[in-house]
């Protein structure tokens, strides 16, 4: 019997394979018809997936605590693009009980990513990606040990929106997403055919996608303005506008970019992969003439929730010293924010 | 009449010189009986101040706020050593009213100096000197500018004392003085007679004094403490035994510390004048036991009070820059300061 039963199982997965073939655009690619599994539906997961479900996607979230009334309600989208509802999703407090989908979109806080290991692998299809919307740098590499190093997608999303009530999201500003493709040891791999995909989706939903080609230098890039910005929001407890408009802390945001800068250059080694004194400057005007704004970080802290030191601190930090060089400033900064994260709990 | 007045004013001079020659003890020497001013009668000047004229000192007070009631009213001493009132003081609110003394006590808060060069001139005595009982570094090179480098020492306080009320003085811990004394551009100067006759009197009135023949040495030795300490008191909301507990902050503190070691370094040059690491083991230790404390700057923060930022951070950064380094950490906290202090008033 057992041998039979060996060849039946044999039989049904060359079967899928064949299938496969048929429905996939092309070997890495995902199929025709993408659904998406939304793990952690908060200010941002809710957001992305309540205006892919708009766009005629068929989604499915995960939540936790708002799980009763978002199956019974639904979601309420309140956005400057205009407000919509959702009375009926697909609302889910197990992933036990989650369809496999192609697109599993982890919009979860990094602080949650110990969780990922049980979340992931029931949720994703065999051929489906991970596509990871967090702050920081190193997530993907975690995700990659968990699913695999060629089903994983790099998302660095520029929103505000907040959670006002349970499925109640109100988006106030900004929206846009850029996707690189994840390659073991984030190494460049260009503009995928399944990222193709995936910006299609999105931009069918309303949201605009800067497609990258290097994943690594994308990240590093929004660590740029988020290790000065995210970090000293909290320590001094102040708004971007704030922090411009002070001659020391205007200095010292410029100084931490270019430690980020020099990490950055640690890290990729001599080639042409490079974080220009010019993006610096770009960074800091932008900063400058952008409406005050209170970083997520500083959201985070003054709702006392754990702040993502790790992921957008800690992460590179290592990554820096592993190759050689040391971030002062960078590591006063995170030691400050472990020390405050600790006594805000 | 015009050269017989200079004359006479001429002759005059010649007997006070020959009248000088027997009273002082020698050429650099303060008179046997010193005379004393207190530039700043708050936490530390009045409590001083108080002990000099309890051990039967001559001494006169500068006050500003609390002049109608010190005058009135005198001063109380609240004390772990015991209370005691004086009843009577030698109270001035303008220096043009003060006697001049042998020793002028500069205790204002350092953030107060621009007012140096009116309040000195008017009260120090010919051959009298400016003893600075302020924190941080390069006062006494201010205060030199205005009475002549030969006639500034300086004072290192270790002292926990609040004003609780109008001429109404708390003392809860610590009361040393290291004193030493100043040369032109702080070239070390041993301890000379007139150190040896001011540690006299502070001792009469139960201080203890520890006489330092090297004030750039001692003033450094301070900043090991008080930059890490004061300054992330301030910066992170936290007492020392909270800072001390962290991992992280007592890794900064330390980093901090080692900081102010190169900085030393680099402007002392090559010799025998060294701040050791032992020394930096040694303040961690001592912090590590001392019982929770809330720093001087903490204080001022909390009160709303200018802090001494320039006066422990700027001076000795700058220092060291123009020696040629830099101490990135030193000068974060350094940019953090100036924003909170700005922020705070």
């Amino acid at each position: 019997m057992a041998p039979d039963n060996r060849r039946q199982i044999s039989l049904s997965e060359e079967a899928k394979d064949g299938l496969r073939s048929l429905i996939f655009e092309d070997d890495s690619g995902l199929p025709a018809q993408r659904t998406y599994a939304i793990v952690g539906t908060g200010a941002l997961g809710g957001f992305y997936g309540a205006r892919l479900q708009q766009a005629g996607l068929e989604v499915h979230f995960l939540l936790r605590s708002d799980y009763e009334y978002v199956h019974q309600h639904g979601l309420i989208v309140e956005s400057i693009d205009g407000d919509f509802k959702l009375p009926h999703v697909n609302a889910y407090r197990d992933v036990g009980e989650m369809p496999r989908c192609d697109v599993v979109i982890v919009a979860l806080k990094t602080t949650q990513n110990h969780l990922l290991p049980q979340l992931l692998p029931p949720v994703v299809k065999e051929n489906g990606v991970v596509l990871v919307l967090q702050n920081g740098l190193g997530i993907e590499t975690q995700v990659a040990k968990i699913v695999g190093s060629d089903r994983v997608i790099g998302g660095l999303c520029f929103l505000c929106s907040n959670k006002i009530a349970p499925g109640h999201i109100r988006h106030s500003d900004y929206k846009e997403i850029t996707l690189a493709d994840y390659a073991l040891n984030y190494a460049p791999c260009g503009v995928t055919d399944r990222l193709q995909q995936l910006a299609t989706d999105f931009e069918q939903a309303g949201i605009p996608i800067e497609r990258s080609g290097d994943l690594f230098l994308s990240r590093w890039q929004k660590l740029v303005w988020n290790i000065p910005f995210n970090g000293l929001s909290v320590v001094l407890n102040a708004a971007t506008d704030e922090m411009m408009k002070d001659e020391h802390i205007r200095a010292l945001a410029e100084h931490l970019m270019q430690e980020v800068r020099i990490g950055f250059a640690a890290c990729v080694g001599e080639g042409d992969r490079t974080l220009s004194p010019a993006f610096i400057e770009k960074m800091l005007d932008y900063t400058a003439k952008m409406k005050p704004y209170r970083t997520s970080m500083k959201i985070d802290y003054d709702e006392h929730r754990p702040l993502e030191v790790e992921a957008i601190f800690g992460n590179p930090l290592r990554m820096a010293q592993q190759a050689g060089v040391e971030l002062p400033r960078t590591q006063m900064l995170y030691q400050q924010l472990k020390f405050l994260d600790l006594q805000n709990r």
